[in-house]
């Protein structure tokens, strides 16, 4: 399984995250435009996620829901600034239930040999709030999303 | 004068800027918000500001143009994250003459015994775009633009 990379620097607040997947950058970017496909990895597999709104476009609003067995909800929303492309997604995120703390959040999307690399940047309002993020249990949540979307990835990808 | 507050830590990618203004926070709230009214504050007096663009609602999109007496135009845009409300204004702002470096701005307008505070707090993707934006001279436009903004504040308020 390839490696994941999370970095959290001391006292700046910053998460950088990469990871690598066999499979070509443009299915790896429709995995992230298309909302269908986005509900089918995006987070811990115990959730159901439910996508209300996916628009990206420049300007373009989303909004998500991760949905436990017994009904809990946890709503994520942002907007995209710039057009999406597979050279970059840039975009703002907001947890709801820590209103008021944004953070900018790009992503690019590396090829290297026939492979992709997925880099995350995202910067937050203080360092803080970063770390209430790392706190929360993020890395977790995201190791088992990548590994969900190499499942879909290999699902998607043509069989030569 | 009021004095103005700058801030940008050093390895920390934030800047932070307060002034007070001798206004109402729903006065200085409309010259944020009215199109018309920010046009006549932002930014240095040398410049012309036309704003193409400019959707203060959640997920609305901005853009507006400094023009120099030869014609140079100087372009900026981004989107608002939430609703733009006098407790808060969130948005995404990105200089066209350095694509693809953004940063997520926040407002807060602070009610003080009749007057106002405002604080911005913008934080940037690196702690190298902070520093061009610092060595591009910010703090001059912003001085002046926050001069214009306490002369139009002064012919906005009713005289009692």
């Amino acid at each position: 399984m390839p490696e994941l990379s999370i970095t959290a620097p001391q006292d700046v607040p910053f998460i950088d995250i990469s990871r690598e997947f066999d499979a070509p950058r443009d299915l790896v970017y429709r995995a992230y435009i298309d909302p269908e496909l986005l509900a089918q990895w995006l987070g811990p597999r115990r959730l159901e996620m439910r996508v209300d709104r996916w628009d990206p476009v420049d300007g373009g609003a989303w909004r998500y829901v991760h949905v436990e067995k017994d009904g809990t909800e946890y709503g994520f929303h942002g907007v995209f600034h710039g057009k999406p492309s597979p050279d970059g997604i840039v975009q703002t995120f907001e947890f709801e239930g820590a209103p008021g703390h944004v953070s900018l959040d790009s992503l690019l999307l590396e090829e290297r040999d026939g492979k992709t690399v997925i880099h995350t940047h995202s910067v937050y309002q203080s360092v803080e709030a970063r770390d209430a993020m790392v706190q929360a249990g993020m890395a977790d949540g995201l190791r088992e999303g990548f590994d969900r979307l190499e499942e879909l990835l290999g699902r998607l990808v043509p069989v030569g």
